[in-house]
């Protein structure tokens, strides 16, 4: 991954979009990415598209083909990529490459879901293409079940408790109002989190992220080519990784954690030959709150076990000694879920810029980490500020 | 595309597996294809699958991921594919690339579509996913209506007739009677086509492909590695290459072409220095019967307007000057949708080896062609036996 750089970013707010389709907003998060890097359509030789169901929710199909079209560079190799949860960031992953083999100067990676005008229950069912049907769907589980059963597990063998999960919960819903991004910002109190309703024994509804539309989109360039020059605030890429894991929950030797996420995570700190300590700040895959302490332990952030500790005691606060998801994460923005992967990239991207409304201090290096189903695909990504 | 390799492939029947999933139907191929390698499971270091709507006629997505898991090779990057019917020749691009940028010794590309289960009309509703909605899909228009539309410009533009079209009818489902993978090989005359049930005028029953199941893989490997050195008939991967083109009919220039296959044609051609008259035999999209005049055209083995006359002339027959799909194509074989570009290189990499039921003589290069929806993507390769 020598020499890649992102060259500009863009995205629509996550949230309700009702009157728009997914390739309107795909091409506007991805018109404004262009923008960002300066690049010439004609340079962008690839573009990778994320998307999770589009099919089951819209009735349409061959994203990366329209939005090249719209985009008036019809032609290039056009690709949709899915790894349920995870496909944004393998969107980017693939871009990086496509960039990396010297095929093309410039690879647009884009990820898009338009889901809040499906009802529930259709979007329950749409999320649950990402279990394993032999197994998990076979057995009624849905993705909060499956989440509660973490957070049950965790509980039982760490010692988690309600607050603890409650001090994520607070953090990414707060830093969620100062993102103008984010659709679900809030000054929750721990009484208003427990006495909201109950989804699955112990989530309550502020424990999920909300159902949602958007679109981000990153153009990936190469130092030294001419799409490069253009860019006036490039974020150079250390590490891209990708790690299949386990999708049915009986498979996995320890339901406290997602083995994709370790694998990913070792492949990107060696890709990188940077460590943990090494990281300013993380935007991480919390789908659910307790998913951002089983996470943040997996990337090796702290022991296992002390995730909820470092929550309650306010250490991955935007001050604290490892800022976690300063966007407001996937609790607080939203999780139109293929392009999520590509929108914490979009977070980090503006945080090691030094712009970001919940500026962190002296960022300098930063880590994404977007997670597919039950642990089934997962994505690391570590970028780094230019001096 | 330098020392890339295909090492062994696999397929399972084309037709009706009523028992099986998309997920069964995969790892047969693919356990064939790494048994064919002689390839050792843990050389395989990614797996790119084709699939274009699982997720609608199914409720299963991240395919994947769940292939590499029942294969017992969970942890390398996994990652689904699509680009509507052109999805299986998109995944075996990216196995391509990825052992050419030496990021894996070999590198699995599976395709597989389970189709046969549903209704036709949610069938019909499954692949105009791949229609452009905001114009096409809205109009009311499908897939035998668009081919009906094209077929009735190219008879307006070049005299193109019913008979020229049935030759291709005739040849293919012919053809399939000899292969052990077709589901729909017949012994078909004029009579029967023209009697059979008219689907879009001029389209008739047997000028339609087969809603099908099914699957197919290969593995790709790099000459040198200890992967390669297992492969006992390995054959050379010339070209590969990938374009997309415009979806919406409408902004078709000309309705007796697709551009997507002309820019991904030039690039295969130019990538291996051949030309058009170089190639040996053919696999290509033979969506509807028509398809293949135009396909023909657009590869550049005869000049626009001449492909009904090679058919009607019995030149693109196995014993002709060009055999255009010796398996019985899409028409005899059937179209598991992401799995067809893949069947199209299994039927090709047999014939290079000259061991295929069908066998075309002094088969040296051949070439397939594998387009998605209405030209919105394309992919061509070109592959040599080695001698």
């Amino acid at each position: 991954m020598d020499n890649i750089y992102i060259g500009g970013v863009g995205s629509t707010t996550f949230g309700q979009h009702p009157n728009r389709t997914a390739v309107d907003l795909a091409v506007e998060a991805s018109l404004n990415a262009i923008e960002d890097a300066n690049v010439e359509l004609d340079k962008i030789g690839t573009i990778y598209l994320g998307n999770f169901v589009s099919g089951v929710l819209t009735g349409q199909e061959v994203l990366a083909g329209l939005v090249a079209d719209k985009l008036g560079i019809s032609g290039v190799p056009a690709t949709k990529v899915e790894g349920a949860c995870a496909s944004g960031g393998i969107a980017f992953r693939h871009a990086c490459m496509a960039v990396a083999s010297g095929s093309c100067e410039a690879a647009l990676a884009v990820g898009v879901e338009k889901m809040s005008h499906a009802k529930t229950s259709l979007v329950t069912e749409a999320l649950n293409c990402a279990l394993d049907h032999e197994v998990d769907a076979a057995s009624g589980l849905t993705y909060p079940g499956l989440f509660a059963l973490v957070w049950q597990a965790h509980a039982n063998k760490y010692g988690t408790t309600r607050a603890d999960v409650s001090a994520v919960v607070k953090k990414n819903r707060g830093n969620g109002l100062i993102n103008p991004l984010a659709s679900m910002g809030a000054d929750l109190s721990d009484d208003e989190i427990n006495q909201s309703a109950l989804i699955a024994d112990p989530l309550t509804l502020f424990d999920c992220c909300p159902i949602s539309d958007g679109a981000s989109a990153v153009v990936v360039t190469r130092k030294g080519s001419g799409s490069f020059s253009g860019a006036s605030h490039p974020v150079r890429v250390l590490a891209s990784a990708q790690a299949s894991g386990r999708a049915r929950l009986s498979a996995h030797s320890d339901l406290c954690s997602f083995k994709a996420t370790k694998t990913a995570a070792s492949q990107a700190f060696d890709m990188s030959g940077l460590k943990p300590s090494d990281i300013d700040l993380v935007e991480l895959h919390d789908c659910f709150s307790i998913a951002e302490i089983v996470d943040s332990e997996d990337l090796g952030f702290m022991k296992k076990g002390h995730g909820g500790g470092w929550a309650s005691e306010g250490r991955t606060k935007i001050c604290g000694d490892l800022p976690i998801n300063p966007s407001g994460g996937l609790e607080a923005k939203g999780h139109p879920v293929g392009a999520t992967g590509l929108g914490q990239i979009y977070e980090v991207v503006e945080q090691l810029r030094g712009r970001h409304p919940n500026q962190v201090q002296n960022a300098n290096i930063g880590l994404t980490h977007n997670l597919g189903g039950t642990g089934v695909s997962c994505t690391v990504n570590i970028l780094s500020a230019v001096s």
